[in-house]
């Protein structure tokens, strides 16, 4: 995980690699976002976007935005025009099940979107890209969909508004709907392997499976797949918030619609989640000390991070009382950056902590409170979600939206 | 069109071309059928095997046996023990609907399947690949799902039993059937792109949606696919009438089966239908005077038979009664080799042009009273094939069989 202060971050080294399966950056700091977004080819989100989104909802903007957690974006300003001229536009986000236990990090986007959903107000459709995984991994496609239904249990516990979205398993969805696999074909025709092998580096022992797959994550970005959802409407705009590693399906798909005749889908980009070992250590599901899962109990949360979390501090508390800390690599606080919403708590914290007052236990103790509630409270609601609750949210059915 | 005596065949030159999509030969005898089956690594229909269908049946054999019209199979064999254990089994068949139009030509495999399932009494799926079409050809969906339609009407109107018949598009089953796509993306995970490269001689500048569709045509070879059909067995072994340039896709799904625990199809290989103007000329549905279509009416059958059917005959009616006619090249009686039923009429007629007897003109008069009559009757029953009569063929249900 990068400084998310992009000017910082632009001077640190030259190449991170990106793509959706790899993520690697030798620097302490993590990702240069600010070369990514030139190589990408999206755009910062500056303070003019911020303002603007505050002004045409009229709400406060979230803290993923104010904090550059949310750093990037394809076309948004398109998106708040529609939203100014009353016209519609809907949500896409998703979800690879690669792994039963989701971390905190992988809560990033879905926060965000239901932060989106209800201050805009609009309907939203996430899809669990089982066949995905099933594609990539070693894993048999029983256990991929159980997994799957497990994550979309996780993901409504976040208390996601059911009259208006719609969660999806690839492996179920496109045997109930035409008119996806539909989508999916018209995309299919018009993407070569070259373009494909450019994009995401597929090469020829690649499997079929893996060179077709992008158009199944880039069809969810056209209303055309959801004729239930959306009422048959093929022209409803996109707009989809997502980590930067899920980039290049899209630049895909903006690449592919007008040949199809559909419209580009907008996006919003987010930093990637550091590691408890620091911002250039792997995180991994399988490794269950490298994150907090919302399956952990609040005293595995209280050791972990007391144990594996990167310190910013120095040697001695003496050394750092006078040298002070680094909150650019202790993770207790950029965890904090993600999940403590009060802005001059945080900005406290930061002045406290680097100029020596505080030491790295406190912070410690602040992300493991904050973190046994947010946990915790997402473990309650997740003890209300039936198979049959999830059943409701997975059929295809006309969503409560206005246009 | 080759001769249909391999022996003959095998010797008339080097390398012919043959893939799902092209055909080409330079002989006038047309593909050479005998290296073809070395080629593909298939094996020759012998008097052994067609005895064997004989005797574990009961039943006579059909023509296109007799004749070499069917003339290469793979593990037809095991099939008939299958049948001998009166264990179960079912056909599978398809279509690509490219036009609207079906000639002659595109009737021998379901001919055969319609023998096949009649004197096995095994149940029967047809897929229509209108995607595929739709990736292969500049046309539209909306067009190709038309088509596909019609041509499904056409296919009825050979008379199929309904109760053991399922026929369905790709574009509306794999919507319909998330076990479907499941075999789909099974076969897809364990198919490289440099194995389709080159079973199928696909580029980088080939689509995804091409690279990709091979597992669309393997699926129905495995039961999985079907839940609703087969009453959820996922282990019913397949049997493959087909045209010989269908066998890529098959070899394909041979080699896969084996590592997705499915059975390999077995499958029975036809020759390919000449066109009006001889073996070595282009049959095509764009060309409307190439072939005999199923909406010709008895005086365009006539005019086209009369005008354009290569002749095997002499210059002079002196010289034919000296020389005598070739029913190697002559159209009228290769047209006859396939809608002819009665064996020993179509003999007399071999020995009465080869020995000069019988003028072409003779045989082109039998030939146009033949498929006025099969057509008339073909055409009599797509009258009565109403949109409703369609949609209860697709209608995916539990078919009528013994298991």
């Amino acid at each position: 995980m990068a400084s998310l202060n992009l000017e910082d971050a632009a001077n640190t080294k030259d190449e991170d690699f990106v793509d959706p399966w790899n993520v690697q950056s030798s620097s302490a700091t993590g990702v240069d976002y600010a070369k990514l977004i030139e190589k990408f080819g999206c755009s910062a989100i500056d303070q003019g976007l911020i303002d603007r989104i505050k002004n045409v909802t009229g709400k406060d903007v979230h803290w993923f935005l104010k904090r550059g957690i949310f750093f990037s974006h394809r076309e948004m300003h398109k998106i708040l025009t529609l939203y100014e001229e009353k016209k519609p536009f809907y949500l896409y986000t998703g979800r690879g099940p690669s792994s039963e236990a989701m971390h905190v990090g992988h809560l990033i986007p879905f926060l965000f979107t239901k932060w989106l959903q209800e201050t805009f107000d609009v309907p939203l459709v996430i899809q669990m890209t089982d066949d995905e995984k099933y594609l990539w991994k070693d894993i048999s496609m029983e256990e991929v969909r159980r997994i799957a239904l497990e994550n979309v249990k996780d993901i409504i516990s976040l208390g996601f508004d059911m009259d208006k979205t719609f969660i999806f398993c690839d492996f179920d969805y496109i045997g109930q709907c035409p008119e996806f696999y539909r989508t999916i074909v018209k995309i299919q025709k018009h993407v070569t392997f070259n373009q494909v092998k450019g994009i995401f580096g597929f090469g020829n022992s690649d499997s079929i499976g893996k060179i077709a797959f992008p158009a199944v994550q880039a069809a969810p970005s056209f209303s055309s797949s959801f004729p239930l959802i959306f009422n048959g409407r093929k022209d409803l705009p996109c707009l989809i918030p997502c980590a930067i590693d899920q980039d290049p399906y899209f630049r895909m798909t903006r690449d592919v619609a007008p040949r199809i005749d559909f419209q580009k889908p907008a996006l919003l980009h987010s930093v990637f989640f550091p590691a408890l070992q620091g911002a250039n250590s792997k995180m991994s599901a399988s490794e269950p000390n490298s994150s907090i899962f919302l399956t952990d109990t609040p005293k595995q949360i209280k050791d972990k991070i007391n144990k594996y979390a990167f310190s910013g501090g120095q040697a001695t508390v003496e050394e750092h009382r006078e040298k002070g800390g680094n909150c650019e690599v202790d993770i207790s606080f950029q965890y904090m950056r993600f999940f403590l919403e009060d802005d001059e708590r945080l900005e406290k914290i930061k002045q406290d902590y680097t100029s020596g007052e505080l030491l790295t236990g406190y912070l410690k103790k602040e992300l493991i409170t904050i973190l046994q509630k947010l946990i915790g409270d997402i473990q309650a609601r997740r003890k209300t979600v039936t198979d049959e609750l999830a059943k409701e949210f997975m059929t295809p059915r006309k969503l409560k939206f206005n246009y």
